[in-house]
């Protein structure tokens, strides 16, 4: 069966295209039609051409009455792939209302690390819920795996792996992997290890495929690989699967023996997930999900918005030393937002770009200096520019010269000030070993604001009064 | 030889951990001494052992004269990946300056994939400069991927493949593989069509090593896999591969024939691009990169500060219908931002969500009204939450309950605002098929400032004076 993706459905509903995306809301429907029907039958053949994910979708789709009425329905059928897709906060929640007999035939569709994934994020008293569902051997390796930090190469890696000494040919690798009934479900390369267990080279099964049986595996190794420390944050290894454009990597414990290997499938996730964690964070967002109720999103989203009201508090204070020029001259009052305003813009521009450097590893020490010098003359040019722009507004709006070169001033100082602050401060918390996107955005707004009313206001209390 | 990478070092220099990440600051010191020195043997040797992604690094991390020195001591010897790895902008420089000789046998080490992806950002002129030092037949494959729309599953593609008919044995295939020498750089899979070429289901070469010779593949392979039309957008793809953890999908015409494959490799790069330009867009800045010169990144990011001061001076003017007021309360000056302020961030945070939701099709008609509801009803309770703090400072500050109320009811009347903008844009510009990321952040701010602003002074012009 061919299933084409056309995600323009996923708004699509009755007009969408032709519907082939697997998710429409036509789907959804019929799927909780079944439901609403108690029609098992119908709902396990409505389901059975969706992938694990897509039926993850539908769970995180549908409002949680429904979803208990479903997974009611679904009953021991449930698969348990379900439950690696979906988002870690419905997950845990189904993995404390699921039935014990669910969960066990649930947890037997799933690979080691798939497990790993699944338990790690639970707490205490739910990781051992599914630690004694598991059968003897796997929830050995998963407590293994447990016991590496998290967030590290050791819980991103699968145990399950190929491996073949040097001396070997061609013939016996494919007789090996012949005879052998345990392989992994999915694996791209053979690696090559030295007594010693420590891998020397790994050799694709696309070359072990062209080449005669007799070839030995040393001639047709590729030596040169990546090996990935076991410690490793799974963040650097994103970062290395996408730069060196790696398909798979050994992972080596202290002693550099080989423990597991990690295939890009797995880093494209990681990949994912930090990209969006960046976004969320230079936002003021945390790791919520649109499952979360709205009592969560609230204290989710709270700390941010207090972080913001200091700075806001902070800037009418600065404000404040000015009410006697404000009084004086109430156009100031009309004026002051859109110098801060636009500090915030130029500053959250710089820190954007800055941001996402550094994740990427473009910022470096090498050519930071380079770049602070850039973002410095992108914010005096640009501060230039609309100098005269919002200095013109000024003037015929309120008729007042010396009112537009204030304003124009002020404008220049603070962008100025937005794009050291936006490249700087960065910087200065990677130095710090503190995620830039985490607080830079309310250093660098705050440092606008204040900057932003303090020379518009100043300027305006020196030259116009 | 094997590489660790520890890219803790990116900022690290002399104290850099245990120096083993490619690209620390020492290397780089290392290799532009060679370039001053005009020791070109020196430099190739330092060259030699990396990736050409870190050589491309380099290039992106020096200024533009060492760049320019180091090319040229390079000279011939310059690797044609190290092109495909460079960000657009610098890459079409280098594209421009290369002397023909050494772009013609740059050319020679790249995939035909490689070489589409480097000439599609180029202009005309610089196209063809670049087909003109390509071999005809390569220059053929190329112009035949250049039919296709930019960004389509057609540009991305690889056309070098391996396929064979499902009556063949694993034998047969292992035996074709080893005789046919002009095999993909990569591949996963062996597609197997049938007599009109359209695919019919593939094998996993882990699948083909495993079993037996004389089993045939139609017994092993797998029926239900994604077919990828040659002009979905490299966006649906990558969602596809992301979704649906494929490694590679054959991509067909419309005539459902088979006309090319891509890998996961490829979506990995795509999936970064789009999240990356997501967080751009979302924050202001366009498709700029570190190397862009003063005067383009000042031109880029000119629009986006021009929006925002059209927004800006939009709410002055609410501001300026109230001058009389503020003029008899200037407290209401030093306030007003805050709530302005509050507004901005509580409606980016439900705006971010969203916009991430709508990307990996979370947010869809199924789920929209359930979503629209909480946001509105997290608005409302932050909204209720904060109009109690700044309520009490008002009162405080200005010992005035009377201005602490209007600034608690502003508070809820603005969050709640933010709340419904937040999701309601995003939403809406979605069906209009205009990408979200692009326009929203300006719709949204805009709506809290007036908002905020004619709310606070409206109820202060009405309850205070």
């Amino acid at each position: 069966m061919q299933d084409q993706i056309t995600p323009d459905d996923a708004f699509g509903g009755p007009d969408a295209g032709d519907g082939a995306y697997a998710l429409d809301t036509v789907a959804i429907d019929a799927i909780l039609e079944s439901v609403e029907a108690g029609d098992q039958s119908r709902l396990i053949e409505l389901l059975a051409p969706l992938h694990s994910a897509d039926i993850a979708d539908v769970l995180e789709q549908i409002s949680g009455a429904e979803r208990e009425a479903l997974l009611g329905l679904w009953g021991t059928e449930f698969d348990g792939d379900v439950l690696s897709e979906l988002d870690e906060n419905l997950r845990a929640d189904l993995i404390e209302t699921l039935p014990a007999d669910v969960m066990s035939s649930a947890l037997k569709d799933l690979e080691s690390d798939d497990v790993v994934d699944l338990v790690e994020d639970l707490e205490q008293l739910q990781q051992t819920r599914v630690l004694d569902a598991l059968e003897q051997a796997d929830r050995v390796v998963v407590e293994q795996s447990l016991q590496y930090p998290e967030e590290s190469a050791g819980r991103l890696m699968q145990r399950e792996l190929v491996m073949a000494p040097a001396h070997w040919t061609v013939g016996d690798a494919i007789d090996h992997l012949r005879s052998e009934n345990d392989l992994p479900y999915r694996f791209y390369v053979v690696v090559i290890v030295d007594p010693k267990m420590q891998p020397i080279g790994k050799v694709a099964l696309s070359d072990l495929m062209s080449s005669p049986r007799d070839t030995m595996l040393a001639t047709i190794m590729d030596e040169h690989f990546h090996v990935i420390p076991v410690t490793q944050t799974q963040e650097d290894v994103a970062y290395a699967f996408n730069q060196y454009h790696m398909v798979s990597a050994p992972v080596v414990d202290e002693e550099g023996r080989l423990v597991g290997v990690i295939t890009i499938d797995d880093a494209m996730l990681v990949l994912d997930e930090e990209a969006e964690e960046d976004l969320r964070l230079l936002n003021g967002v945390g790791d919520e999900s649109l499952t979360d109720s709205v009592l969560d999103t609230t204290r989710q989203r709270f700390p941010w918005l207090g972080v913001n009201l200091i700075t806001a508090v902070l800037a009418s204070v600065v404000i404040s030393q000015f009410s006697d020029t404000i009084e004086a001259i109430v156009a100031l009052a009309v004026l002051m937002p859109i110098v801060a305003s636009m500090g915030g813009n130029a500053g959250t521009q710089t820190l954007t770009v800055a941001v996402r450097a550094l994740a990427t590893k473009d910022l470096t020490a090498s050519n930071a200096m380079r770049v602070i010098r850039r973002e410095v003359m992108v914010g005096l040019l640009n501060g230039l520019v609309f100098a005269v722009i919002i200095g013109v507004v000024g003037v015929v709006w309120f008729g007042s010269a010396m009112l537009g070169v204030v304003l124009g001033l002020a404008m220049i100082a603070n962008l100025l000030i937005a794009g050291m602050a936006g490249i700087l401060i960065p910087i200065t918390l990677t130095k710090l070993k503190i995620d830039p996107a985490l607080a830079s955005g309310a250093f660098v707004t705050t440092v606008t604001d204040v900057v932003g009313f303090f020379a518009f206001l100043g300027l305006a209390a020196v030259m116009l009064t």
